[in-house]
């Protein structure tokens, strides 16, 4: 009833239009779409605070509520001062969930105590849906091979940037995930792709994936259908820390 | 040189390994690219803040500096406590510079006294190159159509969710864009798309726009090839403020 | 085994290089996949003959194998002469079977007696899994609007270019088609994409589909979660008549 | 004015429809495009011929009209019985003219006597903008790795199906190209895409490739910005002999 009278002027507008323009005027109400509403959520007080409609996944305090280690047993890595920390040899830890699409947050700090170099410093990474490395290193003053470094999809897409913070300092990842879907033969129909902003600053605009992570061989070669799976967080052996892990499914 | 012996002892296994494997074996180095160095930034202390390669839009005290009005002249908006806010019949204002693929960094705020409902509460808006507005709205509590409200891409794309905080809170959107790539006849090549997080949570996933944004018709219709453009934030009428805009070209 | 003796040659060379390149060289056969073999599949004597692989949904003879009326009742267009005509007021007709990524072959003729003008010429068309309409159209010397002329996805892409044979000719669609696929929301995870060969030449280039084939409307608006259906041939009331259907499954 | 009766009348039906509803209804004619006109040309009397907007690339009879050998000489395949055959150790030939976007018919045949196997049988390639290949090969009864064989852009995609005919036949590529679009550092801003039909069979559908052509190599470690460029049809050593090409430009 409301845009009645609105509409019954506007049409008239258009129809007297007809001739000048060959196509009848539209009225503004024709583009509307009030239907299904869209969900409403409480944003966390900074974007960095989980929101409400997000899984925490890591507070800061209980690594054991959402995480295993590899083999399906309590974390080994160390919790502390609001962080946990990779155990050199307690090998990875993954989330219990599995997911799809998603949006992750994670805080990541490398040493402060710079040790080794290239590949060898400040080393870990976040591995999504168990595959798909977004490279965790320490890349301040300190080269590596540019598919390689830190805010990388690892082999596969140098960042855009180095946004990297030194060591000792916290650093963000915001990552936006969306998992491949399949052909039934196992090839993907549309491959993974990655937005990664690390510090706030793009480093990874809708990257494409190849296949999964490699460190060697080509990505295409090793191909394979999979579903839902878990996030890996990566022990290299050097002691990286992470705190205020929280996922959004999409 | 420092590949060699590694390289050597590993390509021997590589050759051993062929008669089961059909292909040789490839080595880490293989996929490791070390040239062209990623370009070094330093981001922001907090992600909110401008990284070094950003040029800062407004630093919430000279407006005139990066913007005019729509004619080229003086901003008539106001400058006040660290803020720039709508003034009722100003018209828009726009960047001096025009742009192509972007990150922008934009924070608004909507009247803490709450007036009008729908499209007529604290609305104003984004303009990406002149033509493709992200909506800028009080919808804390407030429904509208789901293609028109804060974080939609006016009547083409809704948000995901409503990440809205309260009228007198500051917001921030954090936007992604790639411009469009034309046809000789003008068409879209690839259409402009956009990404947006809305208080740090996704509400556009690199959504495809269909053309310009229209308030009434169809986007597809009014598609014409452009360049490099200016960002304009609407005058609706409403006094919204914006601060700590920032943008990083990509 | 076989590769070894070549191997071991490039390899030498590989390491050699090393030092120059920073990258050690690969050899050929690290890029040759051999498995799974291809399926081999006997093509026709000429392109518009139906591959091996093909379902001949029409031979010219028998209709009621492969299709129904709207119904699922018996066809009540007419067989002869090796093709089957729109009989005014029938309806459509219908395959039996559904499909989901596919490769058509059809061969359709606009009535040798030109009656009508614009849409009202030779009118009828192919819709791709019940939704999505390839205009058929007898637009020899015939103009109508462009997004509804033969080779169009009707109301969404104009053809590239107008390649119609004259009235009483008989002329070739070849599409390739991709379904969508879908997000749990029903909304399209991935448009259908169609790519339509007019008597050989190209006139739709994996254009995207914004929605449904619309008539009145838009097209976005009535987004629906779809399985595999049928393909049908619309009754638009005037006898075109179509011959050598055939359908390869992707 | 066309419209005026028409639309006055569905109008009123439609301001009537509002309370149900909620949007206003759409008129026909809203979605109606009738300008710009579609070019019109007159396609081959059979897919196979060249239509009117086609440029001959060879006529059967005269070679050296569009073509040169890589130097920019006279080409040294032999022309005969309306065809023309590699010359072994002559070289590549190659058009003329660049291109972009297109799309290509071509015919070829590999010997009647079947001479070597895997690779070595009936090789030769369409180069597509000089880099990337569509490979040609007698495939038929002889294996070869399944991403270089006939139909497949060599060491990238393999063909979905394998559609050749036996040696001495004449075989059809039907080929869909768009060329790369490019970033300013040089990499791809979207990927170069091939469709081909291959004795009217799919064989490649979209198909994104990753780089130029590489016979030892990771395709995308050499991608290089690149603007119109030339066909190119190999000297592989073989005596395969091509007819009846012809090239629109898209």
């Amino acid at each position: 009833m409301k845009f009645k009278i609105l509409t019954v002027a506007l049409l008239f507008v258009a129809v007297c239009a007809v001739a000048q323009d060959e196509r009848p005027q539209m009225v503004p109400e024709m583009t509307e779409i009030w239907d299904p509403e869209v969900p409403v959520i409480t944003p966390g007080e900074t974007p960095a605070d989980a929101p409400s409609d997000a899984i925490v996944l890591f507070d800061g305090v209980d690594i054991d509520r959402e995480w295993t280690n590899g083999d399906g047993g309590p974390v080994g890595w160390k919790v502390a001062d609001g962080c946990v920390t990779v155990e050199r040899g307690a090998g990875i830890i993954q989330t219990k969930r599995a997911f799809e699409d998603f949006q992750l947050h994670i805080e990541w700090r490398s040493p402060a105590e710079v040790v080794g170099e290239s590949q060898g410093r400040g080393n870990s990474g976040v591995f999504l849906q168990k595959r798909y490395e977004v490279q965790v290193l320490d890349n301040y003053n300190n080269r590596t091979y540019r598919n390689g470094q830190a805010g990388s999809l690892y082999k596969q897409h140098a960042p855009l940037v180095n946004a990297c913070k030194g060591p000792g300092e916290w650093q963000v990842y915001d990552i936006i995930y969306t998992a491949p879907r399949f052909n039934e033969d196992g090839t993907y129909f549309t491959p993974p792709t990655v937005t990664v902003l690390h510090n706030g600053v793009l480093v990874q605009n809708n990257s494409k994936l190849r296949g999964p992570t490699e460190y060697i061989g080509i990505p295409e070669y090793s191909v394979e259908k999979h579903g839902a799976d878990v996030i890996q967080l990566q022990d290299h052996g050097n002691p990286v820390s992470y705190r205020n892990i929280w996922i959004r499914e999409l």
